[in-house]
């Protein structure tokens, strides 16, 4: 198509919490070629830190609510420690990252989050994404897990929802590969055999998955965000464990699960 | 000259600390024309979360250490909590801000403080500052008094000498104006009579004037921090109330104390 290539890729809170990991994978990340973008979740740093202000979570029907005090306490740990330490270790790698939330530059405009019966509080839902211009420039984008309403308010947002955001967003300028890193190798046939990796999935076969019970509980709506963004013009989407990114993006199959379009 | 003009704006902690001189100063510097970047201070928020997770000041000859916790802290509340809700707050008065601190974009690259007999900790003096591509772009940086040292640490770094350093690294390609906004209405020939601003100061007068006690105590550095920036090609250099910002930039002499070099 013409199109650059152009990888987004999502890092999750295990990974965070694991120094040695997080280390690995960062000087992994530094070494993939061309245009990249990571967005990073939070871990479990975030909640300690409430834990020693004696801060109580606040739940809902069984939510989590995000008050006044605990959106403070993710722009700092998100926007502040986790991504400024990540880009300062991304520099001493060699790669020219710059950390930003979805305020800077009004990278992501949200609003706060409608429910009929639960206040969630300062949770946002992207409404549009603008990056392109950023994207452009000779630096690689360091995407924090918070966004803004644009009337001065900071919306704490999922890190999986971003991370398809994002990508779909660029879809029409760039060929966007999206890959979500976790602790685990992929999808698994069952759960308690690493080994049994399903390497390739097609969009249409996801339903059929759920309701045969390979995929259950949390990944049912990260397999819902990346069905999204195939629908949305994203090329493919790869799960796969953060060790294993290189060789994935290398196209090796035997690493991960890749999701396609049904015409693949 | 033919250099385009540039304001490089330092907004005090006093002023972050009082919510709704804040919210004016922020309101103001959206409406200066052209281009401007801010660098902001810290205020009391880092000392009062210190406090309420119970960590000691430490202080060795009486000067305050940035150990790794307190550095963790300022890395939070500064490029966190502050940088991230400016840039919100501007957004919503239409400037289209950027936060960044001296990681991003390898913008201010610095050196752990060395001292025969104190070890600082965390504490970081600037050796460069790269912002020319970034102050090139159609945003406006906001800037956090983190820098990072190239080996993966970010560094505590006080804000007016960020200012300075911001300043006149930018005044080759610049025109720069440097503006150090804060609580007083700038230089007070008697500290007790807020109507005795010195209106005009040339730089070889700053050393009479600290000789006659006029300049005196915190306003030493500050000073000698202005000083520089004129000896390395900054323009001129104000110090003023926040309230009195866009008074100033319109020229109006009656507001703040303006440093000049020599000849002018």
């Amino acid at each position: 198509l013409g199109k650059k290539k152009l990888w987004v890729i999502k890092i999750g809170g295990n990974i965070i919490d694991d120094p040695e990991a997080l280390e690995n994978f960062l000087q992994d990340f530094s070494a993939v070629p061309g245009k990249k973008i990571l967005i990073h979740g939070g871990g479990k740093l975030a909640t300690d830190l409430s834990r020693k202000l004696n801060l109580e979570p606040k739940l809902v029907d069984g939510r989590r609510i995000t008050d006044a005090e605990t959106l403070k306490i993710v722009t700092m740990v998100y926007a502040g420690y986790i991504n400024k330490n990540i880009v300062a270790k991304l520099q001493a790698h060699g790669c020219n990252a710059t950390g930003i939330c979805g305020a800077d530059g009004n990278a992501m405009l949200a609003h706060k989050r409608q429910h009929p019966t639960i206040d969630f509080g300062f949770v946002g839902d992207v409404d549009t994404v603008n990056l392109t211009s950023q994207v452009d420039q000779n630096q690689t984008l360091i995407i924090a897990p918070i966004t803004h309403d644009g009337n001065g308010n900071l919306l704490n947002t999922n890190a999986d929802t971003i991370a398809s955001a994002v990508a779909t967003s660029l879809s029409s300028t760039y060929e966007v590969g999206l890959v979500f890193c976790f602790e685990k190798r992929g999808l698994l046939a069952d759960m308690d055999n690493e080994e049994s990796v399903i390497s390739h999935i097609k969009k249409q076969d996801i339903e059929l998955l759920i309701q045969k019970q390979v995929i259950t509980g949390g990944m049912i709506p990260k397999v819902h965000n990346m069905a999204h963004a195939l629908e949305q013009g994203v090329e493919k989407v790869i799960l796969c464990h953060a060790k294993d990114l290189l060789s994935v993006l290398n196209g090796n199959t035997i690493f991960g699960t890749t999701f396609t379009g049904n015409e693949n």
